[in-house]
């Protein structure tokens, strides 16, 4: 660990997103969740010599598919919200054309989220900090990490299992977006399950975030430890928000999964940037429905989100 | 997806662990966790052009090192646990290292765990699947997953996040591997919260593999859905194999975070194969402790082990 990551970033998550989300004056989260079989028709026209193996090419394309998503739509988000799956499902030359993507992203002025759902123990909590929000020392220099400003993360394995995360992220900057009310319907399986005292799972996960992240809030009286609450699921959300006053939410499930971004005011209650609201296909597959230019379709979709929701958060 | 896929596996996940303990003897599972900073000396002899990036050096010297150790403790051993962190946190060149191990591990006969705690919701878990389990289609030509036996998978999310990783391994004799108590202390913050009727969550997860595991118990009576039990909680133990009685158990904790061997005899209730121990630096480190040679310090404690598990077990 260098001197510089045990030093304090000089501004804090929270703030990073207050800022980011008030100069562009969005809270859309640019879902990237490539499927090599739906990309636009102009992510084809570039795959590489023949000579390559499928992985390497359809890498290459799902990497150019993600640019042209972040150039059509990227000035009217905040974020882009990458699913590590559908990268990892191209082996080595998919990690490749991730790293290309969260370069693009943060040329692009946007911030990047990992949507990577990680939890394990300690030790293996800290070689995920390493890899997302850090640096692996080896014994031919180091090893830069992806360097993203924020990581999903699975608390079902507990406090101890976060810690590494929520160390690294706050020596730069970064931020945890904890699960605590997922957007499927199997949510309720677990995390909607009665606890002893009456109060859902999700309330027990809520009061962690809470706890773990309140030595993470800034100026802006946001946390640096956030939540992941879906917004298919708005009759949670105002109790949730009761219990995380100063988290921001970061909020699933709009377009494909059926939720409306008209249902998320109180995710707004603590300010603009209290809700950040991730939209996937419903912006990058908006020409299927719209009919047009993929690129024309996405910017028009994000566009049309960014100012619903800006109007119920302002 | 392939006729070939969609067919129901000739042999279970269950029957192919069972087969594979009685005809090696052993229930360990050789836990590879490489840190590039700690791994054996030979492995850095070779490292590739020294014009290569640090990370392509590390990697190769990583690679390298896995095939050692399971040269050296392989034969000892029914299973590697592979685990993801330890290679993503190299980017592209870890997840190629991760791919080469794989084959060397099947090579030497060994069934294959991905440790990789995954769980995200169905679209997103039918990718995951892929990139383990199955294959993806592109333009370009399908792209094989890694093609482990096991996948470890993390179950907050609910049944619907686990089936499209469920289905995709009961089609090619695969097994899941589904967190239900883990070994770290944190474990208590969620898993041993009480639920309304005084149980706690690990008896709901447990209730679940149960139940989703059972259209897949094969003629050896065991599941395709085993669980994580952690070691390192032998009073949980016989509880959860009460209400998991078909279940293989895999159990971390053994050594470098303090549980024993002698205490997991609940564990192989259903048989030989009821129990698989995973060991990971207790083995690859043991020279540290025991001086000498890394490949002979492995293979001894590794054979001490196997040997203490199996007179438990039979």
């Amino acid at each position: 660990m260098t001197a510089d990551s045990r030093t304090p970033a000089a501004e804090g998550f929270g703030d990073r997103v207050a800022g980011r989300v008030a100069a562009r004056a969005s809270q859309i989260v640019l879902g990237l969740d490539p499927d090599p079989a739906q990309l636009w028709p102009a992510a084809l026209d570039c795959t590489g010599s023949p000579g390559a193996s499928p992985a390497e090419r359809a890498a290459l394309a799902v990497a150019v598919h993600c640019r042209l998503a972040i150039e059509a739509a990227g000035d009217q988000c905040v974020a882009v919200k990458l699913q590590l799956a559908c990268f990892e499902r191209l082996g080595a030359p998919g990690w490749a054309a991730l790293a290309s993507v969260v370069e693009n992203a943060r040329a692009a002025g946007l911030l990047v989220i990992a949507d990577a759902k990680r939890g394990d123990i300690g030790v293996t909590a800290a070689a995920y900090a390493q890899a997302f929000l850090g640096e692996t020392p080896t014994p031919f220099g180091s090893v830069p990490g992806l360097g993203v400003d924020a990581l999903t993360v699975n608390p079902l394995l507990g406090i101890d299992s976060m810690e590494p995360l929520l160390v690294a992220a706050r020596a730069r900057g970064a931020g945890l977006l904890v699960l605590v009310r997922t957007s499927n319907p199997g949510a309720a399986d677990i995390q909607e399950l009665a606890l002893a005292d009456g109060a859902p799972v999700s309330d027990r996960l809520a009061a962690i975030v809470a706890d773990i992240g309140a030595p993470g809030i800034g100026a802006a009286g946001l946390s640096d430890v956030g939540a992941v609450v879906g917004a298919t699921a708005p009759g949670r959300l105002e109790a949730l928000r009761t219990r995380m006053p100063q988290t921001i939410f970061l909020l699933p499930g709009v377009g494909a999964q059926g939720a409306r971004v008209e249902d998320l005011a109180p995710a707004f209650a603590p300010g603009p940037a209290g809700g950040l609201v991730a939209v996937s296909r419903a912006i990058v597959n908006a020409y299927l429905q719209a009919g047009g230019e993929p690129a024309a379709a996405a910017r028009d979709e994000a566009s049309r989100l960014r100012e619903l929701a800006w109007s119920l958060a302002t």
